[in-house]
């Protein structure tokens, strides 16, 4: 298999915006344009989880294609519920590494906040089990279920659990591009809305807007794509055996640290996929940073601060820069792209070798790993 | 890049079925899981347009592969309008190619009928331009537009036109998974409902439900993927420079030519996609079977008929078997495989060393062309 690299890296700023998804695409994609010096492509990949649902757009490859003056390259769309963005991912990378396409687009954008919250929660609650779903289950319930499993088996408190929602927050109020930029304390999160018990307010990430591009070519440059992983895992969360760690994130995991031929304790910096704040305690413990039980240390000793040994969401996560469904797992790879590079306007550790990403598809029915080496 | 092959096919009958989407999926996987031999796989590529809209169903890569016991393999969707079969295809074909993955299972399905005809209508509506849209165009407007610029610039008349549908209904009448078995006449076509002229309702595929399957593996078998090609045209149909021919069916064609190695008259049987029974007749030019405006000559000729020098659409095409939107793009290569392996049960060609498939996404936005070689 042919090596891939990343040529060039674009974001938007993340929030509740005023442009359309088209023009948030077009914006992220010039970036990693600029960024990559090159301007035409093989292949052009778009991410978008539902686009129908939350615009009403369609044939959108086709149309972001055409609007980026791309045509007549080839185009597709991918989508896997919440990973979107990482599945996408993992889609350009082969056609890379197959030597079918020697440079591809990756785009990834989602546009949530023109419905309203209850029609956006309608749509997100739509990727779980059906059986479930008629039962009343959404995803911040079945989210609910498993933290408070996680706070029984390992002793984690609601308090701990918030600082979680303040490490990210404070990450966030450095990152340009983050949906917050403000501050929170444990109060706030501890006097904020209980949204499914013990899961409050600021234990949810946010519903946003935003977009992400990424250039991956088969020419060496400064990131070199070392691994990924993906896994399924039973829709139904009551037939799985276990509730508090997640077997699709664990086998990708992995394949990513088998392909990259490096091991956890390699990993300088982590983006995991914190769309409630305890899936960032389990997801750094099913990719193997921390033992089942560790991640709630870890948390509590600063370890995953930006300044700690081995930060965790230096950019914010899900939590802070926000959640555009669809480019979440992509926003991700550009975070540690820029952190890899030094060029994270945020405080982020220098000089890390490895870092790695994680995306939560559905209620962890679609995970995906992925390690990127900066090569020095 | 590796070479692929595949190693088993399914299908479902087409038709206004009962059955779920997700069964429906399942019964073509099963099918081409017996076929292959195979029941373990390193990808689960899953192709459907639109099921969010036609049925409300999300996450359906995950929830798939769950129903079809293959958890943990990696799963995603992909979508590319009405190309988006051949499209999933391409992303299986890069895995195996890549050598990331040894074997794939690629299905794809659409349930369309389960809503009011006017809704299915305006969901494929909504692949085309937005302005062209609000101003009142459809996608059979649009194609009645290149339709009648075709009658003007080559001599077709509407009962040479209505040569296409008699054909493929003759044929469609043959193949047991169609979803019209019956014959028609030139008098049926010529009396029926005008849709937009001079389309009339039998010159328009119909909307159905099917779904098919593919396995794609490194390891040879009777049928190699010999090339494919892939290219998208600008989304306003008036901004093109020519209405009669789709320039991104010429360049995916060129393309799938040269990864082949071969040239258009290496081809024994083709399938293309007569969405309109205009659409034959442009793609089978545009793949360059025919020159410009020789698709009309053939037709008439009957060179295209089943026992003819070059049968196209043999199985009934999307005219008679059915148009399930994202199923039809890889419905395409399975009948091309029954063909070249002598399975197919309705008259084709036999011994044919190459088959052809060509796949119009949206209006003619993302179109592929692939290229499946018997090795005998």
């Amino acid at each position: 298999m042919k090596n891939v690299w990343i040529a060039g890296i674009g974001m938007t700023k993340f929030g509740r915006r005023k442009d359309s998804l088209e023009d948030m695409i077009l914006e992220a994609a010039r970036n990693a344009l600029v960024d990559s010096g090159y301007d035409d492509f093989d292949a052009v990949y778009v991410g978008a989880m539902h686009p129908e649902g939350f615009l009403g757009t369609s044939n959108l490859a086709s149309v972001i294609t055409d609007y980026l003056g791309l045509v007549p390259a080839p185009a597709m769309r991918v989508e896997s519920a919440s990973s979107t963005g990482a599945a996408l991912f993992t889609a350009g990378f082969h056609a890379v590494a197959s030597g079918d396409c020697r440079r591809v687009l990756i785009i990834a954008g989602e546009v949530m906040t023109r419905v309203p919250t209850s029609k956006a929660t309608h749509i997100l609650s739509q990727v779980i089990d059906g059986d479930e779903r008629r039962h009343g289950a959404t995803m911040p319930a079945l989210a609910a279920l498993s933290t408070r499993r996680y706070m029984v088996e390992y002793g984690l408190t609601s308090r701990e659990l918030a600082l979680v929602a303040v490490k990210n927050h404070a990450n966030g109020a450095r990152n340009p591009y983050a949906h917050f930029q403000k501050e929170i304390t444990i109060e706030d999160v501890m006097s904020s809305k209980l949204i499914c018990d013990p899961l409050r307010l600021y234990d949810c990430s946010p519903i946003s807007d935003g977009a992400a591009a990424v250039v991956l070519t088969d020419t060496p440059s400064a990131i070199r794509v070392a691994g990924f992983g993906q896994a399924t895992d039973l829709i139904s969360v009551q037939m799985r055996s276990d509730l508090t760690h997640f077997t699709s994130t664990r086998i990708a995991a992995e394949r990513a640290f088998k392909m990259a031929g490096i091991s956890p304790a390699d990993i300088g910096t982590a983006e995991i996929h914190d769309a409630f704040t305890s899936f960032e305690i389990i997801g750094s413990e099913d990719v193997g940073l921390f033992p089942a039980g560790g991640g709630r240390r870890a948390l509590i000793d600063g370890i995953t601060q930006h300044d700690g040994r081995l930060p965790i969401n230096a950019s914010g996560g899900l939590k802070a820069r926000g959640h555009p469904v669809g480019t979440s797992g992509l926003a991700q790879v550009v975070e540690i792209v820029l952190q890899l590079t030094g060029k994270a306007q945020y405080p982020h550790p220098q000089g890390v070798r490895y870092g790695l990403t994680q995306s939560v598809g559905g209620l962890a029915t679609n995970n995906l790993v992925t390690i990127m080496e900066a090569i020095r």
